[in-house]
């Protein structure tokens, strides 16, 4: 037998989704009269929007035909789409930026999974705690985790710990490391950071000639003037940060697949003789070798969100998801909870009361209202004490939820 | 500077196809006149077929309402797609297979780049040559390359020669190696290999505790009857092999994006400490953490080609494409010049004449005929001397190609 990947096998063994749902199955089982409602996982609900459902439908016509037809795409994305992206994402903020930055992709997720390939196996990174699990494990993988204590800490990891005690901002990290993950708005816990904290940060990664890879898969939930969208708003980000943006919680293309990974020319990595190297050229290099482009049709629907009538609609959808968010935070603060987030971000993250723990409430919330949220502690050791509930879902479902929490959680 | 991944610098200055199109773009430049016919990257001309189309634009409907609407699937796919997949491409044809063994994804080329994640770094590599290049880069970005040498060869891999002399099929290696990428039918070379053979390179995989990468993407192309088209027809695969698959040539999707792999549930590596592991739960943990799956309407479209009237039409291309392959051939022997491929394969594989670099002969063709193909250095120093011409063309511009050939080319 050929040799593994040993790395694999310091993985926690549970993805958290998989845990939630084997939960969730058995309480249906024992309970199959009850009307679950899922507020758990962040996947949208809304349909296609009718300028994307009419660009994918023009599209496939396209396929249709020897004409029009379309085989290989460039890898790095359609010059139609990154070109849209370069001008109305960032030009029209008043941000500097080429579509040859511009790499799009299959999704956030894979993106922000496989971008440290790029960079050396003996990186130190850094992640926000609670954190989206992917940065975690795409590391652990790569190797750069040491061990898992019982916590569940990898050694290796500087872990950035987000709680209301400081506003789940996290504090400069104490000591060098090459590669920061940031995510604004944050899942789980729905904060955002100021154009001066950002700032700060920037300082951070110039001085330690660190990397920010900054996920702003989100942005287009922030809704109060000021709170930057895009980390290149702030001075300096071109030379120390990738961003990573998707279309997924944007336009609802969790099943449709149409991401894109920013990597400015003026940011460089250095090699081991010490010669100062592309990131831009690496990650197209990736990309060109193990990456074949997104559908001609999707990159196509991706085009039709910057129409007038596609940024009118996904507007639309989103005012719809920030309603939820706003229904459901007054909800639960209305039984007493302490509730964060949802404001600028599709998430509200929920203090659990006093002493229990956030797989108790996940139960909790389970067995007493039918509800399925997220258990904070999924997300890392500063998420134990705190809940996620998403904004995502249907909104008379998001009602009946909100109204069964008043009505049969006891607390 | 973080510190970037020296792989990478390991990698060849230019991929084939951008040094290619340089080429082409310089002679197009000089002649504006010249219409130039490209038979050089194999990629499809012929639209989706009808029953796709249809697929396509009912899917994008369901997209459009809420009821029917789909978000995050699951990662390896929808079981409508997987349980068609077992049960049309194995099943029926006497393989045994589960669909939880199919892992659906959007590309051959992903796929074959990122299954040596999940092996040990110090895992020894053998490839064909002329080969594929993903396989190796990927393997060279991932540090099993070694150093580069003038010819073309990395140190640490194990190539193995597929030459004329050995009727492109490689000898067993000489020594032990871990992972073996096989490719048949052949791209570039056009060759297949026997049921027998095979079985010689499952045995050697047996006997060495090696696994057997197997990409089969071209096997819709096999014409003639005993030629095996996938690799778990001989006895002894499912413990040794992971298989390949592509929607791109069997069904003209390489603008659309679909393909899966097969990791058989029997197929176990080991780890440092010696346990088994299975490489199905960790390809499908690999997936987990870095893909999200492909896009539900696309899936779709997949599905599509396994109707009756779906694989009647794809059928139907697949024979346009190989009449296109035999007009080649039959023309380039015309001329003189000795040709392998193009009865089981979509690729013609001509010999250079003697004393021609496969460079040489690529712009000699370019020049006076203006046709482009791919020089078979380019594939590795065993393809030198060869050129690679693939059938993917419209037939109009095919005929006209080999018509040029005939008038043009002096020999």
């Amino acid at each position: 037998m050929a040799r593994i990947n040993d790395h694999y096998l310091k993985l926690k063994a549970g993805y958290l989704f998989t845990e939630i749902a084997r939960r969730v199955k058995s309480f249906q089982a024992a309970h199959p009269e009850a009307k679950i409602i899922r507020l758990g996982i962040g996947d949208v609900t809304q349909p296609l929007a009718p300028a994307v459902v009419r660009g994918l439908h023009a599209a496939v016509d396209e396929m249709a035909s020897t004409e029009t037809f379309r085989g290989y795409g460039p890898e790095p994305g359609y010059d139609f789409l990154t070109e849209l992206i370069a001008a109305s994402d960032y030009r029209e903020r008043g941000i500097a930026m080429s579509p040859d930055e511009i790499f799009v992709s299959d999704g956030g997720k894979s993106d922000s999974a496989n971008i440290q390939e790029i960079f050396a196996p003996d990186c130190v990174v850094a992640v926000m705690d609670p954190v989206y699990p992917v940065y975690v494990d795409s590391n652990v993988m790569a190797g750069r985790a040491g061990t898992l204590d019982e916590a569940g800490r990898y050694s290796d990891f500087l872990y950035l710990p987000c709680t209301a005690d400081n506003g789940f901002q996290p504090a400069l990290p104490s000591r060098h490391v090459d590669l920061i993950y940031l995510c604004y708005p944050n899942n789980p816990t729905g904060a955002v950071m100021t154009r001066e904290t950002l700032a700060r940060w920037i300082d951070y990664a110039r001085r330690e000639r660190a990397v920010i890879l900054y996920d702003a898969a989100y942005e287009a939930y922030v809704r109060e003037a000021g709170v930057p969208r895009s980390i290149y708003e702030v001075a300096g980000a071109r030379e120390v940060a990738i961003e990573f943006r998707s279309f997924s919680k944007t336009a609802g293309f969790t099943g449709t697949r149409c991401a894109f990974t920013v990597v400015p020319k003026d940011l460089h990595g250095r090699s081991a003789a010490g010669e100062s190297v592309s990131l831009n050229a690496l990650w197209l290099r990736r990309q060109s070798t193990k990456f074949n482009g997104v559908p001609y049709i999707v990159q196509r629907a991706a085009a039709a969100v910057y129409t007038e009538e596609g940024r009118r609609q996904v507007r639309g959808q989103i005012d719809y998801y920030m309603d939820n968010a706003a229904i459901i935070r007054a909800g639960v603060e209305a039984v007493g909870l302490t509730a964060y987030g949802g404001r600028n971000a599709p998430y509200i993250w929920v203090k659990t009361p006093r002493g229990v723990s956030s797989w108790e409430f996940f139960d909790k919330l389970l067995t007493e209202a039918h509800v399925v949220g997220t258990p904070g502690a999924g997300f890392g050791p500063s998420g134990e004490g705190y809940f996620r509930l998403t904004a995502f879902g249907r909104r008379d479902q998001t009602e009946e939820a909100v109204d069964r929490i008043k009505k049969r959680l006891t607390l």
